[in-house]
Order: structure tokens, then sequence, then C-alpha cells
């Protein structure tokens, strides 16, 4: 039972194929744009030709679209590892804890999850690329809103859970809190991207500040 | 003394060509990229010749420093205009307003600030160009820095000395409160932009929440 049949080897081979095909896409994508990438500069990057590229991909288009679905999907599930991982610590001896140390404990638990969505240059060119995309074609435009607003009720319903947790809750919408944080947290990766920063976004000391600011202030105590 | 030169009317036709050839370029690259944006289309559009944007801009590049420079000094500039025609009118009778009223007017005055930013769907694309062509090129990475660090400067004097007026100052580092502003503002615009919102961005209800929202959290009373 352990063999593998010649049909499921084609299968595996294509999926390499493909997967390597969008890391090469990710990279070319990220250096000159998805507009201005000739077909054959990502083929050439992954070592195929321009048959292989077509016989996974019917247009560049198409090869965009599912390099955006593979990386949100990416970015959705690691979401999900970092609530696995990162709740039950910080749900712990709260009885103990002042309302700042809780606070803190929330703004980590945020710092945390945003990391995950990948701060490098690289990924700030990507979501770049990913704006202007969505920005041209309503299609792509819809899928993207689609995505983002999965991630803002994912990451909106972990943060609540979290600020429950320590008897606080949001004082505004919880999605309109989470949208501002992420916005904040985009815009400071940018910033310390093009000021050459070599600290990893997520232990940026300004952003920790930024995001603790809006933890703190836009809670409340939940009342009796 | 009305007649103009020759000279003059050279120098004049000169600048007009050059205008048209950055209207030109600034509709293209919002279309199809920096990069993906041959200089034949953007003469073509123009109406003038290849040998027209040589005479002017020694490159693409060069035209495209050109335009940033000229859309942020003019954003830069109307930041200034705004300063003057809204601080007189929100600094009026202030003892007889509340501090939700008074908060009010700050965050009617920073939503009119930000609107002068120019939110349409053709500003969110070259702004993202900007982005991208900031992270790609370092020597452009820092002229836009300093553009950003002078927008952020203005703002905050702004909104710190309308604050002042009304009794009241932010109770973190006001260039941080006012990137938190812009970047809560620019999330939003991209949004209504993608939901092909037909409501101008700074009428949008749920903008001046979030304004109102930072705000009136990010201030205190100003101790006697």
């Amino acid at each position: 039972m352990s063999h593998t049949s010649p049909v499921e080897a084609a299968s595996s081979r294509r999926q390499k194929t493909r997967e390597r095909l969008l890391d090469a896409a990710y990279e070319v994508f990220a250096e000159i744009g998805v507009d201005a990438a000739p077909v054959e500069l990502i083929t050439e990057r992954a070592g195929f030709t321009r048959g292989a590229f077509y016989s996974n991909f019917e247009s560049k288009n198409e090869l965009f679209v599912a390099l955006a679905e593979r990386e949100n999907a990416q970015r959705l599930a690691q979401l999900q590892v970092g609530l696995d991982t990162v709740t039950p610590t910080t749900g712990g001896n709260l009885s103990s804890m002042s309302t700042a140390t809780r606070l803190e404990a929330v703004s980590e638990l945020v710092a945390q999850f945003l990391k995950l969505q990948g701060d490098d240059r690289t990924w700030c060119l990507i979501e770049a690329e990913f704006r202007i995309q969505a920005l041209r074609n309503p299609e792509f435009g819809s899928y993207l809103m689609q995505h983002r607003s999965a991630m803002e009720e994912q990451l909106a319903a972990v943060v609540s859970a979290a600020l429950a947790n320590f008897g606080q809750r949001f004082i505004v919408d919880p999605i309109v809190a989470v949208r501002l944080l992420i916005s904040a947290y985009q815009s400071t990766t940018e910033r310390s991207v093009l000021l050459g920063s070599t600290t990893p976004t997520a232990s940026d000391p300004d952003l920790h500040k930024v995001i603790a600011s809006i933890v703190t202030l836009f809670t409340e105590p939940i009342p009796d």
C-alpha cells in the first residue's frame, strides 16, 4: 500500500511545479510588479519552460489570483495557529493582574497575531500589488475585500475573547477597533521597512506603544 | 511692458508641455503602473511626440520623481490652505461648548484636512505606486519619508493648536496620534473605493466615527 501510483506521482509533480511557479511569481511580482512582469521571467526564475507554465495556468492573471489565494489562506491559517497557542497562556491567573497588566497581555497577543502577517519588504510590495490590482479589477477587488473581512472577523473574535477573559470589552464596534489595529500595524511596518530598520516590526517599541494605546483607550471594564 | 518676450513665451510653452506630460503620466501610471508604462503611451496621451518628452525629461524615472514632487507639494499647500480657513472658525466661542462639542469640532477639522489629500480611486492607485517605488528604490524611499514627515509635522501642529484652543492636548506624542489618524483615513478611503462607494470618503460616517474616537480617546484636558 505504500507505493505511489503513476497517476499520484504525476499529480504530486504537477503540484510541485505549481508551487515553484507561485514562489517565483511572488519574487518577480515584488521586484518589478504584476503588470510589468513577463511570464518568461517567472518561468525562468522557477527553472521551467513556457510550456510548464501554460499547462498549469491559463494566464498571468490566473497565476496572480492563485498566488493571492495561497498567500492569504496561509495568513488566515497562521492567525488560527496564533489563536490556539497564545490564548491559553494569556488567559492565566487574571485575578491577580492589574488592569494595566491585563491590557499589556492583550496588546502582546495582538502584536503576536499581527506578526504572523509576515512583515518583510517583499510582503509589503506584494500587498501593495494586491491593492493596486484590486483597485483596477473589480472582481479581484471583491475577492480581496472578502479576504480582509474574514481576517478582520477572525482577529476581532480573538481579541474580544481575550479582552473578555480579562473582564474588558471594546467601547467601539470590535471590527472598527481591529481595522484600526491592522492599519496602524501596516503603516508602521512600511515605515520601518522604508527606514531600512533591521528590527523586526513585531518587536518595534513604537508599534507596541501604538497597539497598547489603542487596546487601552478603546476598551472599558465589562459592567457587572 | 505687457508684451511677452520670445524667451518668456518659449519658457511658458515649455512649462505647459511639462505639465501636460505630468497630467498624462498621472493617468497612465494609475492605469497600468509605473514599471509597465511605456514612455510612448504617456507622450501619446499628452498629445506629444517622443522628442517633446526627452526635451523635458531625461528618463521615465525623472518624470516619475517630478510627478511625485508636484503632487506632494500640492497636497502640502492644500493642507496650509485648510489651516488658514478652518482654524479661525473652530476657535470661536469655546467657553460655551461642552467637551464633546469641542472634540467634535476638532474631529471636523481633521476630516477637512484629510479630505484635502484627494481621496479618489486614481489617487489611491498613484499613492500605491509611490509606496512601491519607495520600497524598490532607496533614494525615492528617503524622499517619500521626508515628504511624509513634513505632512505629519504640519498636521500635528495644526491639530495640537486646535486642541489647545479647546483646552485639550494629546496624551501620546502628537506625531504618533497623527500617524494613526492618517493611516485610519487611508485605509478607510481605500475600503470605500474598493466597495465602489459613491459617497466621498470625507463624508463617510464611519470615517468620522473613527477620527472622532481617536481624537476623543487620545486627548485629555490640559491641567491648570
